[in-house]
């Protein structure tokens, strides 16, 4: 498996179930929500000034950019079923070598700000992305179980230390292939 | 990472935050557990009677025999939310080679008869796990975050095509190291 491999994969209208654990309050958190991932013209503007302000060279060659949108329906809050979050961000791999590389996000995962990541795959071609926020650290891994169906889990991490704050884990079924 | 490493991670007294995902109904269930893992001693006699049971050479030579006990509260009885399933079964890891094997279960996970599955691990200490149930596929990972903290996913699949019918994933926290 390559970046360019497991983009072209993802691309689609997924449904997604996802849990959230909170480690030390032993709380759980369910959600459900449509995530649309499309394939971005590789001349977009917003990819060079996402890499101009990233800690990569300003003529890195980056693959596969990609756009990410996301509406969800949360059950922390019991008072309104119809809480919905959304949101969108754009990606942009730049590959090192075959397995692995560095992925710029416009909006990071744990934090609000444009976040800067590591990738790599493994063997059997699960996508592994480590994140360093400013106070935590994120792992994420990504595998296809099936062509339609893809398991991703999170582990979030304190910067200083082991300690392990929450983890996540979402089943994605693709409901439409673009 | 190998299976004696692997088996001396493992035990301990851990707490498990647990969630399934029922992909055709999107159904979640959160499950807190206790689960104690032992090792046995290498001459317990249920474990010749368990490699003498299944599809194994008599005279297979395993390694970090081990018992697994279960207390889980489940949420899927909304009147009795005192419901707790719980159980235990012996493991008995059959290498192969360094990375892989075969496992012996006394009782399945998602049948409840003696079940054999095949382990690998990936280039990243990953371990798989595959078992064939009469009418599923089980496919597990387990991956270490911190010494005192591990992941599991499994995912269940219709033995004939390729239908998913339910995923889950496991944030093992360990209390006791033993």
């Amino acid at each position: 498996m390559n970046i360019e491999q497991f983009v072209a994969q993802s691309l689609g209208e997924w449904r997604s179930m996802r849990s959230g654990h909170s480690l030390a309050f032993q709380q759980f958190e369910d959600v459900l929500s449509e995530i649309t991932i499309t394939q971005l013209d590789t001349d977009n503007k917003e990819i060079k000034e996402a890499i101009k302000n990233s800690s990569q060279p300003d003529d890195s060659s980056y693959i596969s950019p990609f756009k990410m949108e996301w509406n969800a329906e949360s059950d922390w809050e019991p008072d309104d079923p119809t809480a919905v979050s959304s949101g969108s961000c754009i990606i942009i791999p730049i590959p090192k070598d075959q397995t692995s590389g560095h992925l710029l996000r416009s909006v990071g995962y744990a934090e609000s700000f444009p976040a800067e990541s590591s990738y790599r795959f493994l063997n059997d071609g699960t996508f592994i992305l480590e994140t360093n926020y400013e106070q935590s650290i994120a792992q994420e891994r990504i595998w296809f179980v099936s062509e339609h169906v893809r398991c991703r889990s999170s582990v979030l991490k304190t910067s200083e230390g082991s300690g392990i704050l929450q983890s996540s884990f979402a089943s994605e079924v693709r409901r439409i292939k673009v």
